[in-house]
């Protein structure tokens, strides 16, 4: 790591924190059974930016609960990692850590694109949404998508977006996600 | 502009151009009746990367036939401009010029997203295909996507896929485009 990056800090984050303590959860509140939020998501759960230690806190083996992840070296999370945080404005990877362990058990990204249309605006994607299997039915899979369509608002982004297996679809439905008028193609 | 930008030079792309003219065409080529590609598009055509100067070749009002786009002044542009360019590997928009007018007739954007799946691979997007009126019937539509797939293999894209209308699916077919496995959810 580059000195002007770590700057005598202990841990560089891939974007400002403030911008989560920032997110008005208000209108989420009531949807959560017993009552959690981005700022307490539970018993020694904390929610805050990726950070470059997440590479021993197992943030890279949480991914593999999603897809192929492959043998990624330090010196290649490090080097995504800063060519991520070097795009202003762009990735936002949202982690839930659990402190007592020490432990990455919860993520979403959200990957923002800068556009010409809509006044030189910039429309947001939801991805790579993965809770850690030990820690299902504490509602941390919503609170993570709630966090990102905050996010995208707060950023002012004019429209956000996800793909989805045909089972997940009534999931995502009830964030207020409908069927897009485009098709999805590869 | 910022004179290390600009550097004295007369204009500015927004990423390196030699990349294009790197492309190996020859599988699409024999596609095409008459034959043209990304070197020779066509009489008095051009094809390159988003240059500064093109908001005054009409760039912002070409972007008007796909969506709205707003009064974007000179200053906005380039400010997204910058933006973009300064987000190394992502932002890959490719123009075609008919230099016999100055004007930018056709566009396509390779949006480059950075992961940390896949041996921290990336992902492309094809985004804001579009093509004078005026210029239907030449196959610029075709070539603009021939290139930008060709440019997300160049770039080692692990993925690349598209959003469309229904009428459009089978046009994007032609291209080895298949409906995705997943929904598209806005």
């Amino acid at each position: 790591m580059s000195d002007s990056l770590t700057n005598g800090e202990s841990d560089v984050s891939l974007f400002d924190g403030s911008i989560l303590k920032e997110l008005d959860f208000s209108e989420c509140l009531a949807t959560y059974k017993p009552t959690i939020s981005h700022t307490s998501p539970g018993e020694n759960l904390i929610m805050r930016p990726l950070q470059l230690s997440d590479y021993e806190k197992g943030y890279m083996k949480l991914l593999t609960h999603l897809t192929v992840v492959g043998d990624v070296t330090k010196k290649e999370f490090e080097d995504r990692f800063c060519k991520m945080r070097g795009c202003a404005d762009s990735y936002y990877v949202v982690v839930v850590e659990d402190t007592s362990v020490g432990k990455v058990i919860g993520s979403v990204t959200l990957a923002v694109e800068q556009k010409f249309i809509r006044q030189c605006s910039s429309r947001a994607r939801v991805e790579d949404v993965v809770v850690d299997d030990e820690y299902r039915g504490k509602q941390l899979g919503k609170l993570l998508l709630d966090v990102a369509m905050l996010l995208s608002k707060k950023i002012g982004c004019y429209k956000v977006s996800l793909e989805c297996k045909d089972k997940l679809v009534p999931f995502y439905e009830q964030f207020g996600y409908v069927a897009g008028e485009q098709n999805y193609m590869v």
